[in-house]
């Protein structure tokens, strides 16, 4: 992608300086625009040609039949995807009855720019149609972070040769066609034609759709209006059928004089809400969008971007790359929880139909660390949402035979949606990935509120499933067997270390909040019984060892089993689940993303320095990174290892896993837990941040490409500044009450008169470890 | 189904006095006929009411996709299932224009009869039409053993109170409307009207249809003829339409005047052949039938029975309901596999639709035994048709990234058609279940040419398998990682004992074979270099011990897990399978069926009997018997470690399997290999028989309920005679040359001039062990 010589390298933009239609899907899901309540992919202004049109509303979905060859007790028989909503993007044109198409006529410049200082979408095209007639075209696009529900359309035309007739098409549409999404797994379902017409309606310089879903029952409304700048003779009506909603504006226009459409959108959705609800719902927002204006939404995106880059920036000096890929990274992890608002954040955000739609434990493990130190908010409401399913976790819970709540491995509305248990029902670890995010997410925030509306409850339902799931044996180990851990290429194992570590703090921390909260744990039916079984299975967790390697298995019987032939394993097999039968893959020592190194990052305290350092040196030559949740965490301990080459090349593929389309499918959306990756890298691999009992530590150390890294983060209702050189770290407190961090294990308190500044210890790192033939991440090297 | 009060108990014959439509399906299964290569399930005569009407020939299919969630790689996506053809049976009859239906008038007087001895079905009906006129109806119906494509229906109509005119409509009908199968996972699919016609014909007394299938591009042709006696007046005419021809046969009849008819039917298939060359095949066949006629017909299947029965009877005193039982077993493990030469026997043989038609490693393990030591000729055919598919199952090992063949789980036409591969695909046992098969059969027959012709390429194939699926450690010790032994409640583990031992046997029996015939050998690509490889492996196989509980566990891992909590588990929530998803099974000591007990069976030189009895005893508790494959098993230790009456439950349990229906799944056709377990449980069981090296062993004993036990087998030639009592056992060679076989561990020489008896030592056994509340076998007490 971004390698591709039409685009730049600056600080705040992503601009592409050329039109490339090979590779225009991907583009469209590198220029989304949207506030994690409606999300619009980057497609052209005139709706063609297209890679994958998308338009999407959070949480809104259709359900589809889940089929199985030889179906078992438990398998989910419906699935939920995420559906293309009606399109507000369209704004066709005919230039003298010539429609404007860029593979039609020439194309004599066209660019495009994500603006993400801006938080707005640009493009200018400079076009001469198949019979001669020059116009510049431009438009600005955005999704406002301040009315969620709105979005927003600057559109200009202009000759430049002669005079011409313009005619302008605004569009709502409902139900377009979409391409097949093809045989990865790791796409999405595409449902024909899902949206039945309830209300259309067309009046002056306005329209409406309302639709509904066949299955799910859910409504959409969406609304337009247009604010026009013309010469005089200027015309415009609009007409609307089931499915289609149309603006008509016509115009003559003499060279230098232009058109100017402002269209202005809204959108909303429900599952319980009346027709006539919904369409005074969009309705209201869209008038105040119109009383706001374009100027209006203008500035306050910019302010609430001044907002988030003020205490969420990063920045580096050595590698403007990066500089770039780290804001993008933002910039995207912002789009797709800022407005979230007690929905989920999915796997693609609202960039692209992937994965369903649906949300992991990606969301817990791999986004919600940068969200709970830059917008902290984002995330109580991202775990707000998994309270609000906690009825279906619960039934989930009751039918596989346990206790508590049992999230599911991929949902959008609460109920498992995966086809394949061994690697989602037998994935119990997301409960506890849920539960760590809980408790991260308090300890940043000292936000008690949340701890007792919410963060109890998840972390008891989450501790009931792991007490009942574990068992005792004879030794009085506390064991917890058939799981599957984060690494999918191993499945149903005993006592996966990742799932132990993250299940014992699970149980740990549900007893002691309830401990703290003894009300509120009463009111949830726990008792001190309840209590002192959970502190005890947590005591007596089994973590198995393998004395003989000195190394800790990522499961039980992990280094038991032979090693992946990786020396006959061509460059073409990869990703080795496309190429390899799942049987042969669970049986030997080759890891798809990290898992036990996950384990150390999450669970550092369940490690020694000597014993992170030999584990990783092991799972290096193991691990292929099939997927893009491994480079950040690799990173992070590479790090924390003192392997500062290695991390810094783990962050450029994190960094750039959307920007290069390095996994092949962005197409279908980004990946936003790659994205947040990036920041993890930075700022928990060089920055060393972790977060312990409350207690915000600091180990920065830098590779040598970067000579300065500094960044801002959000704490306990402080902002802080730290910035970062080979030689010295310096500590700012930029706002808040005093605070007291530390550094390489040394408590420093920090105010908000001066700087603390403190020098870097040396960093000793044994030899470089190897990853398996042709598996290295690409070797970074500063610009 | 039997235990109903209108079954008699008697040694022959399997006797239904009255007609109870509540159970139609049950007994089609029940009272099918078949060669092994045409099936025709008991429907009455005139077509209706059925339970599910059902025409099968042997490995002719349809194929259908198989839908999965999540694909994976080297799940198929396209399955095989046995489909319903042109129905043959149909005889409708019209009694002054009523039609003679049971649902209709009043049943006077309706009996049917599987006669055993004869082979045939016969029914006897007294009917009173709803205006009065009394008719006697009589069939006799047979599948021909000695002419395989043909199949014969004697019909006769007799009025009894007052003249009736008689219409008989005798059919042949392509695409019969079919019942669905619900949700029960054993069933099939039901694949809606899959026949084209190509050819239909009719003329005089006869008539004929030809039909290919849709997708996997079969033709199948039936021919009927018939012979008529009746009174002047008999009118007959034919006519033909696409799916249906139609014989009609018009008699007025005085009251003690009959119409007879016989109905000459031949069936004939092929994947290759052309419509003519069907066409002549099957109305050549039909020809021979005619000349045969029906007297000549009935007499070949006697002479054919006569000779089954004369080395291949089983006798019982002291439990005339078992004697019963294993008869009717005997006979229909003869109707599924006598004339299928180099066709599978299918789990259901040609009796219905369940499990898709599909073989499985049953064939090889539970039903190969009773027929090699009874008519072996179909044990040879059966594994030609194994050798036959090698193809499809070196394709399929490539595939899996492994050398030789991966013969399927679950097929008709050698690829795998099984949607679920924790329990298919990883379930690699069945490799070396087949190789078993194999060196048994030689054993059995000292049959050189197969030996040299089929199984030795099939050691070989099988050998290279586990030799690549296999790894040496750094101990040394050959372990097989990553796979599901015959108990499908545990599934993807590491060394499963049966697995291991089972694989042993194959490498070791590979090696010595090969080193027997060193040219063909080395056609197949032997070296000196592979024979070590395949011996090396088998010495160092890994048969994991566990010290603490002084039992040796299912697999390494096994008695490590948690165990199923039994007590709260109710009656109704089994099969477990039904009610409990597989995560949580596999993850327990819960045992679906026997694995660890089979192994001690089919590899009883592995272990000590201290150790068989102490296993047994730890297994028995564990055990649910969700599977019809499992009471057989358990009957055979438990008679080996002298629970004799236990044995005897469980053998009650396995003859009875569908006679009593236990699974209420009968309806879909009959359970061969639990049949085969009657057997098995009788002469393996409390005869003791084995084979090993060669040598035929007894150690025979009884329960206390049966006072004698006589049985024939073949072997090597010679035809045997065994009687049991309870004080001795005697030894008759009624055929062949002497012969040398072992009674408890001492030899004894067999010549034909007289028999040898010995008596049979005391028992010495432990106390009885338990099993899982509720699933007890049924305490079997003389009657």
């Amino acid at each position: 992608m971004i390698q591709h010589p039409s685009f730049t390298i600056e600080d705040w933009n992503i601009r592409e300086t050329e039109l490339h239609l090979d590779v225009l899907a991907q583009t469209e899901s590198i220029f989304a625009l949207a506030n994690g309540h409606v999300g619009l992919r980057g497609n052209l202004d005139e709706g063609e040609p297209y890679g994958l049109p998308g338009t999407y509303l959070n949480s809104f979905y259709e359900q589809r039949p889940l089929p199985y060859a030889e179906i078992g007790y438990g398998d989910p028989e419906s699935g939920q995807t995420v559906i293309n909503v009606t399109n507000g993007k369209v704004l066709r044109l005919l230039v003298d009855d010539e429609p404007f198409d860029v593979r039609y006529g020439r194309v004599q410049r066209h660019e495009r720019v994500l603006d993400i200082r801006n938080g707005v979408l640009r493009r200018t095209v400079c076009w001469t149609s198949p019979v001669g007639r020059t116009v510049n075209v431009s438009s600005v696009r955005l999704v406002s972070f301040t009315q969620r529900a709105v979005a927003a359309v600057s559109y200009e035309v202009e000759p430049l040769d002669a005079p011409v007739r313009v005619v302008v098409q605004s569009e709502l549409v409902a139900n377009e066609t979409l391409p097949a999404m093809g045989k990865d797994p790791r796409g999405g379902a595409v449902l024909p034609s899902s949206l039945e017409c309830e209300e259309h309606q067309a009046e002056g310089t306005s329209g409406l759709l309302i639709h509904h879903t066949r299955v799910s029952g859910l409504r959409v409304g969406a609304a337009m209006d247009h604010h026009i700048e013309g010469p005089p003779e200027t015309f415009v009506e609009s007409q609307s059928t089931p499915d289609v909603v149309r603006t008509f504006i016509t115009a003559p226009l003499q060279p230098g004089q232009r058109l100017r459409i402002v269209k202005f959108l809204a959108y909303g959705w429900s599952g319980q809400r009346s027709r006539p609800a919904i369409h005074d719902q969009v309705i209201a927002a869209l008038s105040v969008a119109r009383l706001t204006g374009w100027e209006g939404l203008l500035a306050e995106q910019r302010a609430y971007l001044d907002a988030f880059w003020g205490h969420g920036d990063v920045e580096i000096e050595g590698d403007p790359q990066i500089q770039q890929a780290v804001r993008f990274a933002l910039f995207h992890i912002l789009q797709a929880g800022c407005r979230g608002e007690q929905r989920p954040i999915p796997a693609k955000g609202l960039t692209g139909p992937g994965y369903d739609g649906h949300t992991f434990w990606d969301t817990e493990t791999f986004v919600l660390p940068a969200v709970t130190l830059t917008f902290p908010h984002a995330a109580a409401d991202a775990l707000r949402w998994r309270s609000s399913i906690l009825d279906q976790a619960r039934e989930r819970a009751r039918l596989l035979g346990r206790r508590g709540a049992a999230f599911p491995w991929r949902t959008i509305h609460g109920e498992e949606s995966s086809g394949y248990w061994p690697a989602s029902t037998a994935a119990f670890h997301i409960n506890a990935d849920i539960a760590y995010a809980v408790t991260q997410y308090i300890e940043a925030t000292e936000d008690r509120v949340f701890e007792q509306e919410v963060g109890l409850e998840l972390l008891v339902e989450t501790a009931r499933l792991w007490r009942s799931l574990g068992c005792q044996n004879a030794e009085g180990q506390f064991r917890i067997n058939g799981v599957t851990g984060p690494d999918e290429y191993s499945a149903l194992v005993d006592n996966n270390v990742y799932t132990n570590l993250m299940a014992q703090h699970n149980l740990s921390a549900a007893a002691e909040t309830a401990k703290r909260y003894p009300e509120v744990a009463q009111a949830l039916g726990v008792d001190a019984a309840e209590i002192d079984s959970w502190q005890q299975a947590a005591e007596r967790i089994f973590i198995p060892y393998d004395q003989r390697l000195g190394v800790t298995p990522q499961d039980e019987a992990f280094t038991e089993h032979e090693v992946w032939d990786f020396a006959t394993t061509t460059p073409e097999q990869y990703p080795l689940l496309k190429n390899f039968p799942y049987y042969d893959l669970y049986r030997k020592q080759v890891v798809k993303q990290a898992d036990l190194i996950l384990a150390m990052h999450l669970r550092g305290d369940a490690f020694t320095p000597e014993q992170k350092a030999r584990n990783f040196a092991y799972y290096e030559p193991l691990t292929v990174r099939d997927s893009s949740l491994s480079a950040a965490t690799q990173a992070v301990i590479a790090a924390e290892v003192g392997q500062l080459q290695l991390a810094y090349d783990y962050l450029g593929e994190a960094a750039f896993m959307d920007l290069y389309d390095l996994e092949h499918n962005v197409r279908d959306g980004i990946h936003i837990a790659s994205l947040a990756g990036a920041w993890t890298a930075l700022v928990m691999g060089f920055g060393g941040v972790r977060i312990r009992g409350g207690m915000l530590s600091f180990a920065p150390r830098l590779p040598e490409q970067i000579t300065r890294l500094a960044f801002q983060m959000v704490f306990r209702g402080r902002c802080l500044r730290i910035e970062v050189t080979a030689k010295e770290a310096s500590y700012h407190l930029l706002s808040g009450s005093p605070l007291t961090v530390r550094h390489y294990g040394n408590d420093i308190s920090l105010t908000r008169s001066s700087a603390v500044t403190r020098p870097i210890p040396l960093i000793h790192a044994g030899p470089q470890p190897t990853q398996p033939p042709g598996r290295a991440p690409v070797a970074r090297s500063a610009s």
